[in-house]
């Protein structure tokens, strides 16, 4: 077996270390989450609840449907996506907070389909009004058991920024609740290099206390 | 109160017609879904299958966080607006067929929002290979009872067309099975005119069964 698809096989992966600032994630950087065995009782239960349409809740209505067979929700091959990133996938220290993004669904999620999903980071654009803060720009594909992807999502994540001393000084105080939708569509992307030279002293966990409660 | 605000008070609806093809929808044609109340419970319920982060689980965890208190998961909010589509926002005959689309979630959805679902008709687009179905793009804006948008979503929903005598004699035999994957980033969009004039004595349930079976 090919080296690239044993990797596949075996879902091996380096762990990274968790990620805490916009600058901790570098472009092309790769994670991998765990998997997720989809069953057709979760597929029906979520369709019941969400998405209640025939070719989601019943094998005999998908058999003349367009599926052909049972098909999970787009929605619901999306929730579990999230559900491996937090779990295992994106070891991101304040959490995944998301704007938004773009999916697609280039073929069904089935019963018994053996999830697994890939994010990589594709851009990072520090915002532009708010020096504090962020986004990273991940390309998340969930593939099956068959190595086939069942959802591309390009998604918007908001993480605080490292801030240098000058900075620090320069920011009278950190800004105030949630206020994301004007940052979606932020300038052009910059990457920012890693700078896991910056030390500072036992600090770190403080501001990221701070710099979490005021974002 | 000023008109418009009364119509969004009482959710005021034209019933529409139940869509069956491409050609049945306009651009700036608006449907809207009835309301559903979000509770605390839900947004945890969700988040513990599916994003089970702090901010979605427990209210303590929340006030501390970006969210100053209990949020629910974008991917819940998805899920509602599909369900609200289904349920009585969209009455496509076929079902909702989604290709993907683009998401963004410009505010927190909260305990207690009474959400509602508005879509309207940004485009239809017939597929260029297959002359059996297009694209129908829907702008989807979620609001919460105060009027704010928590999520507006471009959707691509997959319809089949009416086919004209001399369409249904040039083509020899409807497609197989589901394949969406190429039609995602189709042609320019073509708006098609509605039909309405075009009869066919009856025999629309028995061709839609068809193209049902065939897309």
């Amino acid at each position: 077996m090919p080296f690239k698809e044993r990797m596949m096989e075996t879902h091996e992966t380096k762990t990274p270390e968790t990620v805490r600032y916009l600058e901790d994630l570098q472009v092309g950087q790769r994670f991998h989450s765990a998997t997720h065995t989809i069953t057709a009782d979760e597929i029906k239960v979520f369709a019941y609840e969400f998405d209640p349409q025939p070719f989601h809740l019943c094998e005999a209505s998908a058999r003349t449907s367009i599926f052909g067979s049972l098909a999970a929700s787009g929605w619901h091959t999306a929730a579990l996506t999230m559900r491996l990133l937090v779990t295992s996938g994106l070891p991101i220290d304040g959490g995944l907070i998301g704007r938004g993004g773009e999916i697609a669904w280039p073929r069904p999620t089935r019963p018994g389909d053996v999830l697994r999903v890939e994010a990589e980071v594709a851009r990072t654009t520090p915002s532009r009004s708010k020096p504090d803060r962020g986004t990273a720009t991940f390309e998340v594909r969930t593939f099956n058991q068959k190595h086939e992807v069942v959802q591309e999502l390009t998604m918007n994540l908001m993480l605080p920024r490292r801030l240098t001393e000058s900075q620090k000084r320069t920011i009278a105080r950190p800004i105030g609740r949630l206020s994301v939708s004007a940052e979606v569509n932020e300038a052009s992307p910059i990457v920012q290099p890693a700078r896991s030279d910056v030390e500072d002293g036992g600090q770190s966990a403080r501001r990221a206390a701070d710099i979490a409660v005021a974002l």
